[in-house]
């Protein structure tokens, strides 16, 4: 059973502030900060280029890798880290395009992150084959999985409501139809328990920077199923990737496995920042996670519902068909939540009108939610929002 | 006047070495460790999300952009921080195809690094339109500017040799025949004066962790010619590259001006490094370096051509018209390099027979020169490397 107080005591969390934007940006882990200053000082510092053998930076995406397809239900040696996530939403997707090269359609639904619609729709016109990336309402995906589609490029957790794809079952449809699969994991991994081994994912990939903790701009991951990956040769394409990287040979041959999917050279001081939060997720079971989650955004619903009526649900009522957020609609959201954040609630503001909470098992607890519900409701009872200083658009999350 | 003592005096340089591998992994600024402890602290840890305003964490790749800029020889607002080299590499080349779109050849050379190779060449089987990557030797490049080529894409500094392209001149002549330039300023930047501006290059990328000393997976550079900018639409986009991010839409519209080069989160961790080692930098005249740094490789050629006749030099005799490395050619180099480092010079092999050492005036000196060469003198009169532990070859640099 994990203990959700040690690990609580683990994060660095100023005082006198709830925390729930952590699906945004996770809290510092506190061995994080000198595990990042011994990198720096006994391995770039001391050992200089010597480190990537020395002190084996040059597996560290592999290894790392590992430890995430852990949290993500990826065997070993299926996982590899690098880049940003829509760098590796493009990489995959384009991957999955060679292979599937005879249809012209990427579909995907209109709640998907936009930066994931924005690789996509990029790419396809860069490829100037007539390819159309096609977007339907998240709840019409299964009815959209026609013959004319190469890819199925989704999130499963939709960002601004929270809304939980079946992974499982779509990628069976999917793949019925000779459709490949390519998952956004990004408020997934580290959320609730993933399995792209069982559900027969394609591709998958992720963030590290919310529910991994591995600070500001840590590495993307990307999963390629064992079966695929041999078939696979990246359209985006580097020396890291490469059979011998050290031959320096004129000709790409793509490297063993989930290793071709890397590209440059990796972010050893970022990769040293996740390793000190993946020694906490080593203490942690993503099914605690799970249940305490559900718990944790069952009691946060029952609460504003109750002192707040001007907040209208915009998630999934049902905590198994939601990610571990919970978001509320409101017309005047952005100045509530400019409001709430003066008042010691941090959580985000997604446009139009959705105000966004995040619900970390790891590091917050009942007593946080209760304390948040009491100041949500102040502010709203109040009116707080209602002031000249909330009004400006200036947030950036 | 550069006071290169005063820069040397601001790295971490282990004792009992002479590091000339810089051109590979730059030493630690040694105020860097406390400034990404910082970072992670007062920024990450106590503003949380609220620091990509509070901080400026959102503005820190085009701020830091700026300050790579000046010495470059790039305008401010036309260079932003990003990813890794070969992913700029990528982006610039697939932006040069999509604007010169009638043509369907690149054009580069075979001492191009293999990295730039790789992502070209997948990324012409991926547009799969008939695309070639066409290559020739590095001095015939100007012959092979035909009206068929679409891009030349080349890397200013030959990783191996040290061998200089004439950027002004390569540049003038492609544009003359309608040709798009994406140069890769890897071993330049930091080593020797650059003016993308000056030669009128149309894209320029490289990468911080050589001569720029941001450690270890350093965040890349792009720069776009400000007349050509607004015509770009990168194929590899993403929402911190649209013009609005925090409005989520569903369409890509490019940002303003280089803000569009942008793709996802920056990696803030690598970028403080950076803004360390840029602090030294603002206290250096790059002039002076380029003189110090023909002054100190001239001298290394001097001395290793005196003590040891069995390495040929494979850099250009005249310093005018190498970057700032030396390379030799020996056809036991990989043994002879493990044995150099064994006796505390830090230089490295490429294959299949070139031992190279990086010159860097900020923390290299006469001195240091001297006692290399008296090393690498002992090491091939005594024929140190004809050991067996030098044999393997699992050197990664």
């Amino acid at each position: 059973m994990t203990d959700f107080n040690e690990t609580r005591s683990l994060f660095h969390l100023p005082d006198g502030i709830v925390y729930l934007d952590g699906n945004s940006l996770g809290p510092l882990p506190i061995t994080a900060v000198d595990k990042v200053r011994q990198t720096m000082l006994d391995e770039w510092g001391d050992m200089l280029i010597g480190a990537w053998n020395q002190a084996d930076w040059v597996n560290l995406p592999s290894r790392i890798g590992d430890r995430i397809g852990r949290l993500i239900g990826a065997r070993p040696g299926t996982v590899v880290m690098g880049d940003t996530l829509t760098i590796k939403v493009y990489q995959a997707l384009s991957s999955a395009l060679a292979i599937n090269r005879e249809r012209r359609v990427v579909l995907s639904d209109n709640g998907n992150f936009p930066s994931d619609l924005y690789a996509a729709g990029q790419l396809l016109r860069s490829l100037d084959r007539g390819h159309e990336l096609r977007l339907c309402d998240p709840e019409a995906v299964a009815d959209n999985l026609d013959d004319d589609v190469a890819v199925l490029l989704l999130t499963e957790v939709d960002y601004r409501t929270g809304r939980l794809h079946d992974m499982q079952a779509l990628t069976g449809m999917a793949h019925a139809r000779g459709i490949l699969t390519v998952w956004d994991l990004a408020h997934s991994a580290g959320a609730l328990p993933v399995d792209v081994d069982g559900a027969g994912a394609d591709f998958a990939v992720g963030c590290t920077y919310k529910y991994l903790n591995s600070g500001p701009g840590g590495p993307a991951f990307i999963y390629v199923a064992p079966g695929l990956v041999d078939r696979v040769e990246p359209a985006l394409a580097g020396w890291l990737g490469h059979e011998d990287p050290f031959a320096f040979d004129l000709d790409y041959r793509p490297g063993a496995g989930i290793e071709r999917m890397r590209v440059g050279t990796p972010p050893v001081l970022q990769l040293a920042a996740l390793e000190a939060s993946l020694d906490i997720w080593d203490r942690v079971d993503i099914e605690d996670v799970r249940a305490k989650s559900i718990e944790l955004t069952d009691l946060f619903i029952e609460g504003v519902e109750a002192e707040c009526p001007g907040l209208e649900l915009a998630s999934p009522r049902d905590g198994r068909r939601r990610g571990s957020q919970v978001s509320f609609r409101f017309s005047h959201g952005y100045a509530a939540m400019q409001a709430l954040i003066d008042n010691g609630v941090i959580g985000d503001f997604r446009a139009p009108d959705i105000m966004r909470f995040g619900f970390t098992p790891l590091y917050i607890n009942a007593a946080d939610v209760r304390r948040a519900v009491s100041i949500i409701s102040r502010v709203m009872k109040n009116r707080l929002w209602n002031n000249d200083k909330y009004r400006r658009r200036t947030q950036v999350t």
